[in-house]
This record gives C-alpha cells, structure tokens and sequence, in this order.
C-alpha cells in the first residue's frame, strides 16, 4: 500500500488525507499539536477542524515529522501560508529527497511576495518537476463528507502530475492535470481575498447581483495578475480559477466569506480574529497580493481595496461604493 | 422628458422600465393583459409580477401596443422569449422606423433556433446599427428594489450602444457598452439551461463545491457555443456571461434555479409548470440551444442532458453523475 504523508491537520489538510486514504492509500498526518494527533489516532476524529466526521481507519497522525514522512511516496503540505518557511526550515534533514511535494497551501508570503511552491523550491531545493499544486472547488468539509468534487493537479511535469492525480482520485474527488502551476495557485490564494469582498457586500446586505458582479472583476483581476506573471488565462476559466472562486464566495462555509461577512456587518478585524480559532487566509494574503500586483505594475482594485479595509484605513461601506462608482466606459474594467 | 417604450410587463420588462424611469425618462409599458395596465396605472404596482413594489410616477401602462410605442425614442422589447415573433407580427406598422430595438429577452428561439435579435431583424428590417441587447446579472426584483447593479448594453454600433448606455444609466444601475451581440445573447440565454442544471444539483443536496463546477464547466460550453458562431470569447468571462450565470446560480429568486431544484426534488416539468405563474425561460430554450450546438458541431453536454431530463427522458440524478463521471485527463473539458 502506498504512503502519503500530510503536514498539517487543519480542515483542508484532514480532508485531503480522507480523499487519500479513499482513494487507497496509508495516510500520515503531521500535527503540530500532540492532542490533536492523540485525537485522530485514538477516535479517527479531527474534532477540532472536521467535528462530527469519522476518519478512514487508514488515516494516522503523529506529531513527530520523520515519522510522518518515513516512507512516504509524497509529501502534501498543508500549513497555514505565513508559516511555511519556519516549518519547511524545521523540516530540513526529515522531507524525503525524490518524492513530490504538494501544496494544498492558499496564499501569498507577507514580505517576499512568494508563491508557496517558490517558498517549497527555496528552502528544499526541489525543482519543478516534483512541486505539484491541488486546488479547485474544494470547500473541506463537503470533501470530508464524501460530497462529490472535482479539483485540479497542477505540475511543471506532466508525469508528476498523472502519477498524483492517480494517487487522489477517489470515489467522490476527481482530480483533472494542468500544467500552470502559477495560475493555480494564484487562483486559490486570490479568491480568498475577493471572497472577503463578496462576504463584505453580503455583511451590508446588497444581493446577488451586486454579488456577481464582484465575483466577475475580481476573476478579471485574478486573470490580470496571472497572465503577468506567466499564468495561462485558460487556468482561470477552470476550476481553479472561476470555480474555486464562485464556490468559496457562495458557501457559508468559507472562512473568508464568513469573514468579510462580519466586517461588512461593522465588526473589527481584531474582533473577528479573537472570536476565531481559524485563519482567515485573504486577511493575511491580501496585502502580499496587492504587493504583488504593484511589483507587476497591475491594477487589483479589489484587492487593494480590501488591504485598505483590512488595515483599518477604510470602511467596508465606503470600499463598496469606491468600488461600484469607479468610471468605466466599455466592459474591460480598468 | 425622453420618451422609452417597454413592450412586456413580466418582472424584467417592470424592472427595466423602473430603471428608464429612475434614469429620467417617460416610460410606456406596453401589457398584454389590461388588469396588469389598469393596476399599473391605478395603484403603481405590477402586483403580479413585482408585488409590493411602488414603481414611480414616470410609469404608464397601456394595453395598446400604437400609444405605447407613440413618440418612443427607443423600444424594449420583454416579451417571453418564444411568443417574440407572433408579438413582433402583431405590432407591424406600430413600432417606429428609426429608434433602436432592444432586447431583454434571453431565450432561443425553438424551431428556427433564432437569438431574439435575429427575430427581431427578421421582422421588423432593422438594421444591426439599431438592434441592441441588455444583459447581465441583473435579477429583476433585486433591481427594481433598487439595490445596485451593473449589466452590458451590446449593440454593433457603438453610437447606438453609448446613447442606451445613457438612457438607462440611473443611480443604481450602471450599464457598460460592448459590440458583441452574439455573445450577450448566448451568455443570457444558456446561463437560463445551466441555472437549471445547478438547480437540479441543489434539489438532489450536492453542496456548494458540486454546482461551482457545474457553473465552471456550464460557462466552458457556453463559450465553446459562442465562439462557434462568432462571440468574442471575453464576453463570456464579463457580466453578460459570468456575472449572469452566478447571479442566476446562486440567487434563490431565479426562476430557472428553483425550476430545477423542484425537478432534483422529484417533481416533474408538468407538475412544476401547473404550480408556476412565470415561464422558466430555460425550460424552453434548453432543446433549441441543444440543436444549434448540434448544427455548430460544439459539444454542450450539461445542456444536452437538461434538455433529455425536461424531455423525460432522464432523472435528475442519472444526468448529474452522468456528468459527473464523463472520463477525462486534462482540465479541458471535452
């Protein structure tokens, strides 16, 4: 039977590994936190990521990483984004030399404006050939409960990216192979932030419609940026791009939503964080991404808009009028 | 006071000419029913079709199609899609010879497999400089509320599309230009079939990740259709193609979508239409866009399997994990 290690227990991490240990695999999950491993090993339950779901038998966790990784056919990292470097430096000597090396991570590093797979090639030497990508549609608990998805293996090398689809095709979760690592990725960390502006609009109660069309520029500046950074446009009409954006912006299961949601109802960030155990990952990427797109010399309205929100430096009421007003002529909005 | 005629008075012809009227026009809704008319007149309500909106004075309603298109600088054209030609034969001599025409209505024609443009040149000898299309995600009662929105006016002269772009530019409504007709046609036409089609997933309890690929690969076959007969593929990543298609989605208040859920619930398209005051327009145009994808030789198969579950020919269920299972390698969709 084949090893898969995972590096992370976070909700995404946990739903992952059911769609591995589905699919046939023995699954290793690396937590940080000793209760939780105590917690998957001894009731195959991650309670506090995934409550109320049983965890295939074939799931074990521990919180010693050369354990983890020990025989692993593939090494999935699912940490949160800002702290994939100290964890990746802590790791040196464990991770298995030849292996691929997954990120199911969403976001951009805060300071060097980093891709996580840039973050993966830099501190483990990897090349591209074994630094894969997988997102899509994939809200975690709905995968953790067996709904049926489908999501996207992105890999320089074709054969990298055949071999994992194979390793994660399960049941209910049908990985398709592209090779745009860049799109991929910045389609999963982008959406987060545009979906911190739709939660907005929804918190202030506009409808559908003002929804939607928050949801089309924020693709089209998704799109911008990526092709500016050597993205494949077509990346973002998939379901990397516009689908995993329309599926976080719609669920009230994403966090970035829920998030945006409670700042355009006139909460604070502080406050919301402090009622939260999770990260809400566009509050942390949105101003790496603005970064990013000024580096590119871009135009993100939206992005840029909500690091200002998220800075305390606008209201979200004023972000969405800033927003609807902008002067536009033609359809291409600048 | 610019005077607009709006011919139809169903929720989006009230809609629009709410729009015309907050934008500083005269509007003349032209109803088919006089009870619509009189209460139109009377109590400034559509209680029909937008009950317990106050639609403002600049609003009159006749039932004589000569006084509502009498001094009319434009002509909106909101009738259901597949009475358009019987209404356009009726109304010879009636509109006027020089003003653009312009279409609200997102449907193709069954038999002919017409866009409603191509009906309305047909009919009435306008030229292309004057037939224009209004399309976006622009559900009709949200905007007759008054909440914001934005939508796309195409029309292959630009000078005609900048002057409608005016006439309904209102506080709340912002309307961008664009010269691809086809394109806005068919974005507002198939998102109606795929609304169906995520309907159906939401009545049978898939999740949010499910209909965000239904969406994803529903606006891929739309925009295979499109560029087939010459739309500019971009449309379909703006509002009269994406921003339509989530609005409609995922809006609660879109006929199409609740049509479906009912039909993923187990109700058949008889029982659902005895229950129903208002056509699902998709319901309709779901077999004529399936024969024009046929005679362009383009693959649209969510189209394809909505219109054999309408047919009775298929549940439900049997349609979404036939395309759900549908073999595939690569993220390009076949």
């Amino acid at each position: 039977m084949t090893k898969v290690a995972v590096f992370g227990a976070g909700s995404w991490g946990t739903a992952f590994a059911t769609v591995l240990a589905n699919a046939g695999n023995q699954v290793s999950v690396w937590a940080r936190r000793e209760d939780v491993c105590d917690a998957i090993n001894a009731r195959h339950e991650n309670a506090e990521y995934l409550p109320g779901i049983e965890l295939p038998d074939a799931i074990t966790a521990t919180h010693d990483p050369a354990a983890a990784a020990d025989g692993a056919e593939a090494v999935v990292l699912a940490v949160p984004s800002q702290s994939l470097r100290e964890n990746l430096a802590d790791w040196a000597g464990v991770l298995p030399n030849a292996v691929p090396l997954v990120s199911l991570m969403k976001g951009v590093e805060l300071g060097t404006t980093q891709r996580m797979s840039e973050v993966i090639a830099e501190l483990t030497g990897a090349g591209p050939e074994r630094i894969a990508v997988v997102s899509g549609p994939n809200l975690a608990r709905e995968i953790a409960e067996g709904q049926p998805a489908a999501s996207v293996v992105a890999c320089a090398d074709e054969g990298t990216a055949a071999r994992l689809q194979k390793l994660c095709h399960s049941p209910t979760f049908r990985p398709y192979t592209n090779n745009d690592v860049v799109g991929c990725e910045l389609g999963g960390a982008c959406k987060n932030v545009i979906a911190l502006a739709v939660g907005m609009a929804v918190g202030l109660g506009f409808g559908d419609n003002a929804r939607a069309s928050v949801i089309t520029r924020g693709l089209a500046e998704i799109a911008r940026l990526g092709t500016a950074l050597g993205a494949d446009e077509h990346t973002f009409s998939g379901l990397a791009g516009l689908g995993d954006l329309v599926a976080t912006c719609s669920s009230p299961l994403s966090r970035n939503r829920t998030f945006g949601e409670k700042l355009g109802q006139g909460m604070t960030v502080a406050d919301i964080a402090a009622g939260t155990r999770q990260v809400a990952e566009g509050v942390k990427s949105c101003a790496s991404i603005s970064e990013l797109a000024h580096r590119h010399d871009v135009e993100m309205p939206i992005a840029e808009h909500v690091t200002k929100v998220v800075a305390g430096e606008m209201t979200p009421k004023d972000m969405l009028f800033s927003l609807v007003s902008r002067s536009a002529k033609s359809e291409r909005w600048g």
